[in-house]
């Protein structure tokens, strides 16, 4: 792939974070995969005066470059959203694109309440997301055993097969309380679980690894060891996986998938995603 | 506030995890607080026998409830997408409904491929996200002072103020080395930055947060420690708010914002979030 040569301007305008409209775009915009997108993202934009601010830097931008950038808002208050949407841009309205067809499916009309002060008072949910990351981070690497019984997910896996980043992932997001214990040589050579694990095998789930990626890894925290050689991570791999496949326990291999990506699986698998249909 | 009473089922159909598509319905739907609904993620859609399949389960949802569910859609292939349009469902429609507008801003086509792949070789951008959070552990709580000066960050306030989870927020969202580092009563009574920090003045962010909060937080911790009281929170926040200020470290109260809030403005504070225009 030869590198893109078209660049574009692209203004990402919320009244909060404006991280979901970020991510949204994001998405979107890994279809035209030509150009050479430079995002920039204005948050907080909760008064007509900001607004106008703000729909001053897109004009200038459209002046400077000669054409108008693209605008994601996720803006929902009409006097707010005017200046911008009045700017010289492509203006991609994200909420309201949806929000009448929703009004209709409903039967109701929407509270035009995004974002704004939602944190006012932390709320309980946001609170378990803490929480969760607490219990991950007090929870990693098989380092604190006393809170198992609490974790809603106990990962297993080599060392450095990703267990970590992805139990972050799943406390930072979901709420999700995730464990993670490593498989280590002692086990394999004993050919059974730790014992610690035994009674939370309804909560184990596996990550595995390519050897050549593991070997990678492992060198770039410690170079040129045994822990890295080729030889040793073929060695715990094999054994890791044909373990988990003998006490029946779920698993997946993490090289070529993102924390986003297991952390979606592990959900599926351990049933913390609910299919009522 | 009173219960909602009106229950709706929402699906996010996704070719990858449908993580977008479900923050993104959140923020939506958040407009709608009348109603309690019910989301059912079916990531992972990339063929059109898994598209008929969740198609059957939409189905299945609106005959039993009587009513069509919302189906939030980042499907961008057509013969996939098809069997889920027809389904007897309102078909929000995520991407589309935006690329056909972005290419005639754009003046190109798009390429369809949303998703579907894009971790098969670990992008540098993925790498360098993973590389932020085994970083931001490393340095979580001043355990580690050899890497401060890779750090892009270094938040610092007294114990159990939000540092940890706004630095692993920073490093998983946004590949951000952040470090974190207390601030001690032996700082107070000193009345100078821990030496470590000097060197780092540039990359200093501070947080704080109200005594109240705090000592319920530390409560949780170490029930009814010394630590914990509210005397002692008092004491240290008023130190560390009067050490910030003459430090000149730029700071602001964690009590009332969510992690993505205040990681937004730690991004914006520190400079992280390029401003062009």
């Amino acid at each position: 792939m030869t590198a893109p040569l078209i660049e574009r301007t692209v203004f990402i305008v919320s009244d909060s974070t404006g991280i979901t409209a970020e991510t949204f775009s994001h998405s979107v915009l890994s279809q035209f995969e030509q150009i050479n997108f430079q995002q920039i993202r204005i948050p907080f934009i909760d008064s007509a005066e900001k607004a106008l601010e703000a729909a001053n830097r897109i004009n200038r931008c459209a002046q400077e470059q000669g054409q108008p950038p693209l605008v994601f808002s996720t803006l929902v208050e009409p006097e707010i959203s005017l200046p911008i949407r009045e700017s010289n841009c492509t203006f991609l309205d994200l909420f309201g694109t949806f929000v009448q067809h929703i009004e209709i499916a409903l039967g109701m009309k929407s509270s035009h309440t995004v974002g704004r002060s939602h944190m006012g008072g932390k709320s309980k949910q946001y609170n378990s997301r803490i929480e969760a990351i607490n219990f991950s981070l007090a929870h990693d690497d098989g380092q604190f055993i006393h809170g198992l019984k609490q974790a809603d997910v106990i990962l297993v896996g080599v060392s450095r097969c990703g267990k970590t980043p992805t139990s972050l992932y799943l406390a930072m997001q979901y709420a999700i309380k995730a464990a993670n214990f490593p498989l280590i040589p002692e086990d394999f050579d004993r050919g059974s679980l730790p014992a610690t694990l035994a009674p939370f095998r309804q909560k184990l789930f596996g990550l595995s690894i390519q050897a050549a990626r593991l070997a990678e890894v492992r060198h770039e925290r410690r170079p040129n060891s045994e822990y890295a050689s080729i030889k040793q991570c073929r060695h715990e791999i094999a054994a890791a996986e044909r373990l988990m496949r003998m006490e029946n326990i779920p698993w997946l291999s993490t090289t070529t998938r993102s924390i986003e990506e297991i952390s979606t699986k592990v959900l599926e698998e351990v049933g913390l995603n609910r299919r009522t249909y």
